[in-house]
């Protein structure tokens, strides 16, 4: 539902709150991907560089903690970079991320400064991986915080974007259901470029490209008449803590 | 989301489908009366007049079954004319309202004679009245054998349309929670009008409108920035079980 | 929260629908009791004798059909009388015990004859008996379809009594949650003498005295301050399917 | 359920713990209004004075945080003695309030010299506003330290009081469910005082009143017989955290 | 937990109940291929070919009823015998499957004959196809009535079986939770083979090698040290709705 | 379900975490003498001696923290090797119980020392005792941390060893369901002396014998044939966060 029939603004934008550096690649490549191509601004705040908890290969091949982020940080860039989007990090330290008044706060300014559309987010559950809830819980609040004009900061309050909770790796444990399939076949080719920047998790390729295919199944399989899906529908699932706003039902 | 990009068809179909002749009114009379103002044609399946169970105030004013069926149809189809809506009654009998394998299969016709882009219904549940969860299961059943080619009947099979659950009168006693709000402020007169068509339950009026109110409330506390919503926004809540087809998140 | 500060009426009146002739006592007779020693009236609706269910030792014994029915009424009518109710007989067919129109609207005469200020019965969930979800699902319906006008039968409609569910056997596999605990400390050996009418279960018994202990354990762990409790409480435990009626928050 | 047959003592104690300095009013104000009718006493512990994250109008107007604060500060104490109660302010800083071991310890104090026999406070969800589950959760925690006989500090310790949680803002999405309606017909006129008390959200004057008349109907569906309700009941929502004693089913 | 500890006896016996002619492949082929290869006993109740519901391909070629019936059930016959296991089908009509006292009865006769040790079926919800949970009801009632000694029939009444509930097509929309991870790589080769006597659903032949990948993935993410997986493990996934009986934890 | 076929290596290893220094006596006891009986190492981690929220009696009778500690202590060792197992004590101070990063850290170093083949911990919630929930969660992330090769520390990393929680003081009212029966028949007389070995808790003594007699009433009744259970079969009951992996469904 786009609800952006406002007259000429600045072009939309979206915020994607991560864990890792890896993050938002698997699990929003296609969403980012698709605002990017519709001209509009991607923003990634990576909140750690995975380097303690998704960096195994590295740390068995003998480096070190600053090579190991060095190496993340650059994946992770050229990911954006083919994205379309940008990617900021607070090397605020992984295994375990600490939800801290401070970091929030720096969210704080990352929403008033991005004004988003659009939020995107871990689950509120992962019990294989302590920090994704954690960065949920941060995103979560500096949203709020962001909100409230007496909170003090730099930067313009927000209103009250939807928020998208991308997929867990293990969404039947995560209590993760898919509330919205999002078609990103027009874009999967950038998506797949951009997984292949990651070479620290490159058993994760094939996986990921394995449930994009099953999440384009399960699209058409949930889709009304006249859609006129491609043949090979690749797609996106994610949840939806707040109500959608809409003009129509569709 | 709208996914009706598709070259010149058929107008967009809305499929209601209800226990009694009042419900499409109060809990979906909003988005009826979109999908009408949009050029759209919508349908009402409405299974029962509601004669036993939701009359009392004729009941107590001594009528008798007959008549009090022919009032509320009555009433009912001034209601569907005003929101531009058809409605056909299957007189299937209230109070209690029994699932029914013949009954499904005239749900199945009315899905493959109006293929809906869309399907309203009752939520699954309901303590204080066990008609419309009945309805529901009904509803969704027949949807699901109008998509099968082997099932037998007139007409072409179905897509698999999104379905939306209207609002329950006891929302958080039926574990309704509002996951879609419809802006209908564009069509409250409309709604409000044929209310007041339906004069067995005109203390419902400003019951519904109240609640009406209410959801706008939630709706602009739950909306993006720049949505330039009216100072009074009217709006209906709604539940999906299917997950939503999306071209963007927003 | 006793509500009846209304006038001299007739006394107060409850109403118990089980499935099998044993129920009430082991899930309720504290409650039936307690109603008994406070002058009120008490009504069991005993849909099946548990003849094929529940009577395994009878039929080890090579008893047969008639004969087990008739051993688990008298049990069943000895027992009532010790509690000081009064129990009948549906025989409605146990093992499977079938929902039924004719029999909830038996039930609903029921209703509008004893106009019961309380209701209980089994909750909703069983996955170790099938009987007992049936007759939750035929008390609720009765309860609803004898509070309208329109539905048909002798007798005044009924207001809407609070429902109260009584414990199953295995609680946490049947989602059964202590949401009201009743202290039956002063009626507990009346129920004792009750369960010991009921010889076909002998080895009963000690299994719901031994959980009356426990929900005893729990009363006190849960009371407030000054509330005065024997060393010894004995409690049953119940949940509330509908909200409480209050005028005052304890 | 009155268990205060115990022999003459202290008048019987409610213990209120809020984050923001109105909630007490538009939450519980009509349950704080019948304890003071009835002449007991009523203690609200306010965490903060809601200075920056329920504010906005006077921070709009360009006032600085301290006269935001002693502007709620006095409209929440003037608010209080209409309702009959006393209200202390704990000035621990809101958006966010952060839990906190001395915080805590403060409110153990509180538990431990007004030994109530009931506590309200905040749900345990609330997506729109953070505070409020950090306030129940240390409420929660002190009402649990409060009864260790083992944790340090002054006075006696307490038993186990009964717990409720009020209303959210936006009940069905913070997971709440009307387990007790409170029928504060008697008191409406007082609690629509104190609400008028807060200048600082005139725009939730009307919004809470609907509520009162919606929560009222529902109590009336809900009711059972010869209740003898007032035409308008006005009505309050409540959960219940922790199982209701009853020495009767009711 | 082999609990078969128990004197030389008949070898143990699988028990599955599915609602169409494919199920028991797709969801359970590894399960069954392993009970063959130990030298057990496994038996399938089929309760209808999916001739209108799950024949799409043969109706869209223009084939008859009888005809796909025929097509069905000797593909299906061909699979079991490719797992080692034997097929019954009750041809009691799919699209809408009928619960039915008559068809639960015939269960009945299954269970007290095949005497199982574990019992597979459908899982209890999916939104996708009414048939399913159908079936999973029919296979709960006729284990509860096959231990009843009262319910009357041929053969021996039987114990207490433990359930599994195999995984329907769209898992996290039916409520489906990977609660056992069974390691099928053994037999793999088995379960493909027996897939592709499927030729109605070729479709589906890689999407469930792509599932038992995942699954096979997720259970090396969940297995305890020393385990010696094999590089590409497959798996099954299962849940138990009943308590697993244990004489160690592992 | 014994994974254990590799070859001859170290004895399995069982690491209990809890918050008290009476914890895995009550609720764990069985299986610790189990592993213990088979000759395999069980290694408790006490986080506190429970000296605060559990030492009731010994608060009464006047004695001093230091004392309590000692006594509390003493108590536990004696019944650790009662049940054939070490216990440590981290005396992190109790009620409250505070989640940190140097005590999550210590627990990583326990996992990796004793490189366990199951964990056993608290349940994730306890609405009577946050000290639990704090164990739990704490627990949880130093397995998770302890597995990954980026943290730091001495040992080697560890599998995903299976958690089981153990049952809390009322069931019911902390979202526990037995998930696991497990048979402690054979060890019960040794769970008895450890128990009598608690004298500060002696009133738990018959309790949670009573426990351990109801749950083996539960094993029985979810048993499959031909199991060969003791007249009386005495259990302890478990939850599984993580899905269960075998190689043969029973």
């Amino acid at each position: 539902m786009t609800q952006a029939n406002a007259p000429a603004g600045p072009p939309r934008s979206t915020l994607v709150i991560t864990a890792h550096a890896g993050d938002f690649v698997w699990r929003a490549g296609g969403a980012i991907a698709l605002a990017a191509a519709r001209g509009e601004k991607a923003t990634i705040a990576c909140l750690t560089f995975g380097e303690r908890g998704e960096s195994a290969k590295a740390w068995r091949e003998g480096k070190q903690l600053t090579e190991i982020k060095a190496i993340r940080r650059d994946e992770s860039e050229r990911a954006a970079a083919t994205l379309g989007a940008e990617v900021r990090f607070f090397d605020a330290g992984d295994y375990p991320l600490v939800a801290d008044a401070e970091l929030t706060d720096q969210l704080v300014a990352v929403y008033r400064e991005t004004q988003p559309d659009v939020v995107l987010t871990h689950p509120t559950e992962d019990p294989y991986n302590g920090d994704h809830p954690v960065a949920n819980r941060m995103a979560l609040q500096a949203r709020i915080l962001a909100q409230a004009i007496g909170y003090p900061g730099e930067g313009d309050i927000i209103g009250a974007p939807p928020v998208f909770y991308f997929e867990p790796h293990q969404p039947e444990m995560s209590g993760f259901r898919p509330e919205v399939l999002l078609d990103i076949t027009d874009v999967w080719e950038t998506k797949r470029k951009a997984m292949e920047c990651l070479g620290a998790q490159q058993h994760l390729w094939d996986y990921y490209t394995d449930l994009a295919v099953r999440r384009g199944v399960q699209l058409k399989r949930n889709a009304g008449p006249n859609l006129g899906l491609a043949h090979k529908t690749m797609a996106e699932a994610y949840m939806r803590p707040y109500p959608q706003i809409a003009k129509e039902l569709a």
